[in-house]
């Protein structure tokens, strides 16, 4: 590669990147859509910045024009991901680049949705405007690992929370567990369901601690901006007490289990009694692409064993809770062939605890 | 504090953090002495350096001392442990400082040494030399954890290396162990050993593995030139087999257990049957002041609960073994006011492993 064309392609970084930027102000509120940036550029200056805030308000590209105005004019437009090919709530993006007469789009990754895929590309070249795919494109991915998973796949990208002891225990045999891990470790969780279409627990887990799975408390941002997640229960023998709190905002709950009226009444969406893998097919059916599991040992065992799991957070605190104590994990391997392995993302101290992002491995052990 | 005592203090510093990275420089081949650096600085420049490279070769500052020559004249000495007061291998550091003619000398921390405590410094304020104490004494203390503690307590400073899956086990129930953590995390185990003057472990351990606990491999390092650790088994009803592996070496073997003749002819050190917390106290009167517990979740677990460890390292992988496969930890708790706390100190990431550095924690929960 020349000495220049190296220049280019680092001063196209530098934008994206703050496209990328722009694009994760984005992250609690724009779902079931995808979080996209745009920065436009001419002579090296940013003449119009925009990102999506929220479904049903426009695009970011349609917010970086805006502030461009005439300066649009031949010059460079950043986007994280393909700009739109099709009349949804707002007109396609491309079609919008093309009016505005950019010379140059740099997109970072393309967007598998059927409704774009490649097409949002094809109208800007065929409009004779330049166009380069791929600038910081593993960055921009993990803007929206769901939203690019479920178009790809059909499945929503699954996140398993765990928290344990250093031996690997989550309560006393007695269920006895406040607090294992600390206050930092609890809050740094609220990201986590913020960031997710819905959140799946066990009956079991509602019946033990009646919690509510919402999101409460958030760092920079606006509780009353972000989209709450769903609350989905696992309830195969249909126990859910019409006194748990969680059904005291019945819209944002789902419950899994043989159908009852007065979850019906209360406006709560049932689903029938599935395989965990068709719960997250039909939960994609829903729009929801980023799924949290928070739930007991079992359940997390059984996601886990059927491969359905695409990222491990753990958080570990520093203490042990001894061989009485219950197991994070029940499965009863033999042998060490048997074992789940994982690769380690990234480990961050969180207050006293530490968080593990973990995916599963690859290689055969 | 004026400005001037300010800059001049943060002059020190800058000395003295050179003075502790020449004391580190020992830090595999001082045992029993403890690491020392010296750097004499004179109109800002550094004249003379040295560190202790091993027990019978010259302090720190007679090296240092040596380079700089007549440039020590009303220089500055920076030393990172109170310059020594008694006549030893080597004549007292604090008579050569004073000969020399330094003109100020800043120690980093006190030697707690019954022979020192107090006396060099003494020697040095009565031949009229400005002594500053206490530069960086943080920092310092860290090169000589067990030496410090061992002089001020009657104790070593005990290290727990632990290793284990993300849920807590550190083999299959059928004893199936290998390989839980990666080349690097075992490759890391060898710098915890090289620094410690004792490798304990149960006869257990030696039983089932058949291990050697020496030093092996050494990054920066050259093998020949450490002390290798004496290995440590305790052994309470004499199974030891004449024909395990780790007696190629007896020269550097203690057994506690009850007095066997052969062993002697081999001579092995032999120690009396005894408590824990004596074991420790024995090895110290040895003059071995770092211990490092290698040993399976019964004596490790016996360590922890009798609160005779400073420093658990911890190396985790990120893998789940199941609730079938042996706990790391065998206490029988039953509430959580029984769990064991740590203070997390630091936490790495070792190859695909993370180590976690904890301390007891002081709290009570």
């Amino acid at each position: 590669m020349s000495e220049l064309n190296q220049q280019l392609i680092q001063e196209h970084q530098v934008w994206m990147q703050r496209a990328i930027v722009l694009a994760q102000q984005g992250q609690y509120s724009t779902r079931p859509n995808p979080n996209v940036g745009c920065v436009i550029v001419k002579d090296g200056q940013v003449v119009g910045e925009g990102f999506h805030p929220q479904a049903g308000q426009p695009h970011a590209e349609v917010f970086a024009l805006r502030q461009a105005g005439d300066l649009a004019q031949g010059a460079t437009a950043y986007v994280t991901l393909e700009p739109c090919a099709h009349y949804g709530r707002t007109p396609p993006c491309a079609k919008g680049l093309v009016e505005a007469g950019v010379a140059k789009v740099v997109v970072a990754c393309s967007d598998p949705n059927p409704l774009v895929a490649g097409k949002g590309v094809e109208i800007l070249k065929q409009a004779g405007i330049d166009v380069i795919v791929g600038v910081c494109e593993e960055e921009a991915k993990q803007l929206n690992l769901g939203f690019l998973k479920a178009m790809s796949t059909g499945l929503p990208y699954v996140r398993l929370k765990v928290a344990s002891s250093l031996d690997g225990r989550t309560a006393m045999a007695s269920g006895e567990s406040k607090w294992i891990t600390g206050p930092e470790a609890r809050r740094d969780v609220q990201h986590w369901r913020a960031i997710s279409g819905a959140v799946i627990t066990g009956i079991e887990t509602v019946l033990a601690d009646d919690c509510l799975l919402n999101v409460r408390e958030l760092q920079h941002a606006n509780l009353e901006q972000i989209v709450q997640p769903k609350r989905v229960i696992l309830d195969r023998q249909g126990r859910l007490p019409l006194t748990a709190k969680i059904l005291q905002n019945p819209e944002t709950v789902m419950v899994m289990g043989p159908f009852r009226s007065e979850l019906a009444r209360l406006g709560v969406v049932q689903l029938d009694v599935q395989s965990l893998k068709d719960v997250l097919k039909t939960l994609k059916d829903f729009q929801i692409y980023d799924v949290l599991i928070e739930a007991g040992a079992t359940l997390s065992t059984a996601f886990l064993k059927e491969n359905l799991v695409d990222e491990l957070i753990s958080y570990v605190a520093p203490t042990f809770l001894g061989q009485s104590a219950r197991a994070m994990f029940n499965a009863d391997f033999v042998s060490m062939t048997e074992q789940l392995r994982f690769k380690l993302k990234e480990v961050t101290q969180i207050g006293d605890d530490i968080r593990l992002k973990l995916i599963p491995s690859q290689e055969s052990v």
